[in-house]
């Protein structure tokens, strides 16, 4: 349980060797989003790992506590995420620091995200983003997961 | 996954009987309230056999769905529902219709609150309530658990 620092960005073009980074596919479904940021999230990875992840708080309060899940449960459970689903392949871009790329798939087609994450706010700043990576997202909450889910790509 | 028909009273003088019933202890907690009726909560009985609950949408297309947890499970996302808790011992009191009979504890020590099912509306019309179930809280949001948990007694 930490703050995470991490900067994101939007890519336009994604790059010819990002396919030859090693991946994953992702599905994950809310089962609650509440105003105040907590939110009950389930993920499954590459069709079998299951994880149920709980936010609650903001900023610096944020707690997260995540359990690994039986098939049976994941599979019960799943249904109540319906219309609040994203599905995405996760690619991991190796390097100092590591960028991990999101290729949506389903109704966010078309939409390539980065992340990457910073053991201070000091090394956030001094990184300089390559020019792949296109326009930062940092702290645009449009773009937060849960908001995808629920609300589909902003219209910009 | 039904409508639960179902009528509620808030008993002022619990009958000195009450405690000869069959009853066990419900710790619960809420993961996630949200707004629009969603609701992700954890309950124990007696101390052991845990369960997650999902609750989505409202009136008639409400779903909901229980899975069992491990203890290992609950123990690791109990801490997430602190602040958002009832603690309470509920009493079964056998007859037609079944009348379920929650002594709260804790924070919420002093409410003692009856429910009872029916199979359909006219059966629900023709119950007629004995004098020691009290006022009627039927269809009064604030006496519900999540409400409860949440916000404490109503002051009214």
């Amino acid at each position: 349980m930490g703050v995470e620092i991490e900067r994101k960005f939007r890519i336009r073009e994604p790059p010819q060797w990002l396919s030859e980074c090693r991946s994953a596919a992702i599905d994950q479904g809310y089962l609650a989003i509440a105003e105040d940021g907590e939110e009950v999230r389930l993920r499954r990875i590459d069709g079998s790992s299951a994880v149920l992840t709980v936010k609650r708080g903001r900023g610096e309060e944020r707690l997260e506590v995540e359990i690994e899940l039986t098939d049976e449960q994941f599979q019960a459970l799943w249904p109540l995420t319906e219309g609040r689903r994203v599905e995405k392949r996760r690619h991991r871009v190796e390097g100092d620091p590591l960028i991990e790329v999101d290729v949506y798939s389903g109704n966010l087609a078309g939409l390539v995200v980065a992340e990457t994450e910073f053991p201070s706010v000091d090394a956030s700043h001094r990184f300089d983003p390559p020019d792949w990576l296109g326009e930062e997202l940092t702290g645009d909450d449009r773009y937060a997961n849960q908001q995808l889910a629920a609300r589909g790509l902003p219209t910009d």
